[in-house]
């Protein structure tokens, strides 16, 4: 009874707005504390006060992931965003948990602020847009990765010889095409090749064709149908109803 | 009384087309004598007649912002153009204010030049497309600068002792980030990178395939919509009106 | 008669769904031994089980065709989709046919993996799409060809000598202006000539704006109508069905 | 008397489809001869053959020309596209007017290839399609050189002591501020500025996100507008068509 009155009590709680305006100031104010670290003049002279800072906003984060879990209990689970801040939550604790050896792990707090993206709506509507167009191109890009990994082995064996700095294994391989595919110095790596196998530059320029092509219609793809989408839709469903009110009417006069 | 007369008289004036004709010849000229001050052999002859010429034009652009000011008064400044018109008058009266201790600051007179589009009413509208779909993303923007600053604060302690001269501060990493993100030779950041730490790759290329999706989906809403919007619009009133059209006359031979 | 119930069944047989997964599992596995064959470490230790293991893939593979082509004999041939298997099996029995003196040959065996491409339903939907869009801008792509011919001519006759590594003969300078347009390292190219043609900058200015306008109509082009054309299209039907409805029933109201 | 029978019957001549066809071979032929004169070694041993063919072309070309001069007179002028042949034929002329001291001219003749642009239906179409759409871009183009210019004449004044090979004057710095613009290399041009300037940065990540924004919106809404628009607009009218079929119908049923 006791369990199940707290549980209601908690999620009224959780859903008050001031609580989500404190969690958002408390994410803002923790990203400014951690932007002050990264200056060694800053840390030199107030860095305990602000690892200090730093635990509080953690405390505050990981009561507020508690009272949360004991407001939905399991149903916490159901939802993508909550499993988003559990593991954010969960890696900002890492540091905390006597993993000393992995060293720059406590980099890792800095993720917290990613947790922005999650707590306001309007950003996770975007996110959950982008996150939507991407899984309609999810043929596109499997297309895409197969074009890379057959690019990369072919590669790796006809140029590891020639240019071990960029293509000596299957990772090596798939960073220099994936650079390539960016068109960021291109070039640099492709004309020494040519030198050794003039027909590289025929290979390449295939590969940058086809790749650019299949990569911009991923992103247009998503980009228009994220942005433009709930507008179409609309237009479309207001000119649907209209015409269905249309109907109705000439029914209507119809069946007089 | 008089004042009235000479508040409707200078509304009058300011809103004459030959008055807008005047100010738009005066900027395009000013324009020219800008571009030619930046010709060392063209100072050194005609120097002083071109900063005479660059005076009687600031005495011009003065004069005309005091008769809109008197035209308007108070309600000058609700329009955001007025405000851009102000502010850059007084940018380039900065030089003469005797703060010649900041140097370089008379190379701001050039802004003058911007004033071209607010005054000329095609070109506002291009700006007015622009700012106010920007608006429109402004939650995709929110979104990318979050990513940016967790990216610059994870960079920063990740990589500042292997690569100080690209991830010093946050200052330093926000603009190398930037740079990344427009794809500008960003391979030659990362690649010592990943001699040190081989997992730099898979960060990069995260963050690269993150902020360019985000970026181009805020260009492609933004340039879309700017653009095609109006012409879309005025389609979608047009069947609007015809089904209502319909509708009436429907009703009309229902109510018969 | 045999031969005709032969062909039924290895029609029944190839069609069977357990038959094309069975196929895809085949090419997964492939790709990674092919994978695997590019580490020297790994070829190594177990280089001729993974070529024994390759040997096995191209038996099944070679079966799988011939299947297919019993199955469907001469009209096998009529769907460009086999064309493609068929010359991509033919492509990885090459190294096999004794042509050793081609050495890297043996590389080719990685093209295997692009029939992926052609074995999954919704990864050939892709490829049509792109192909029907990409026949669609046909004129588009010549135009830019043209361009980039004359280019190519005038670029070697003006600036071979000036630039003999960057425009020595046509093949030459098809590339760099190739280059050049994907934007990669054109400064480069382009501020060295101008040291000895001024003018050399308002050619390659001209040249940019020319292909990159040309070269984005082609790709946007692609690009929307082969993700939005379905949707579009699907709208319109949709739209056009309600108003063919409206008017079947107002013909109806009227014949009353 | 004759010479009328003559302009009709030039006419007729020159709309002959085995004309259009001719002229196109030609140039098409003449485009082969002008590759094979960029090879040195082709040039050693066929030249004198290569450059008698050319004078042939010219010859060819220059008679095609006065014949649609013949027969269309005055009105020949009337079409962009024959003022665009007229003056390629006129730019091929020139190296044989004797003007030699202009040296390399003699390159221009590959221009000649560019009339396949004009000759050929469909690539005029594109072309025209691109035109009418920059056309209806004009006012965001203008916006455009305003920034790139006061942008150029703020960078001169500025930066010309501490990067004078980038900035030594506007012609200088107006390439210089197009190759930021194209995102090349320009990291290389402003982190040494920021060594000096530590603002530089700010002033080039604003001029970026400025021009690529508005660059972008010209090329997305011609692309866009140049493709897609003829689709758009044919389903536009089928809709209007079939609303006005529908009023119609229900103005008999009424009238009825």
């Amino acid at each position: 009874m006791t369990a199940m009155i707290t549980t209601a009590s908690l999620r009224t709680l959780v859903t008050r707005p001031w609580f989500e305006r404190v969690i958002v100031s408390a994410i803002i104010l923790n990203a400014i504390t951690l932007a002050l670290e990264t200056y060694p003049a800053v840390m030199a002279s107030y860095g305990s006060t602000l690892l200090f800072i730093d635990k509080v906003f953690i405390a505050l984060f990981v009561t507020e992931l508690i009272l949360r879990l004991g407001a939905y209990r399991l149903s916490f689970f159901q939802s993508g965003w909550n499993w988003f801040d559990f593991t954010i939550v969960l890696v900002t604790l890492l540091p905390f948990l006597g993993i000393a050896a992995l060293g720059n792990i406590s980099a890792l707090r800095a993720v917290r602020v990613l947790r922005l993206l999650s707590v306001v709506p309007s950003f996770r509507d975007v996110l959950s847009g982008i996150g939507r167009a991407l899984a309609g191109s999810f043929a596109v890009m499997c297309v895409l990765s197969v074009i890379l990994y057959v690019g990369a082995v072919l590669s790796v064996k006809f140029f590891r010889t020639a240019s071990p700095e960029y293509f000596a294994d299957l990772d090596n391989a798939l960073f220099t095409l994936f650079q390539i595919m960016t068109l960021d110095a291109w070039s640099e790596i492709v004309r020494p090749l040519m030198a050794v196998y003039p027909w590289a530059g025929l290979f390449f320029i295939a590969f940058i064709v086809t790749t650019v092509f299949v990569l911009l219609s991923i992103i247009i793809g998503v980009a228009s149908s994220a942005i433009n989408q709930p507008e179409s839709d609309r237009k479309d469903r207001e000119l649907n109803d209209k015409l269905d009110a249309l109907q109705k009417l000439i029914e209507a006069s119809h069946g007089r």
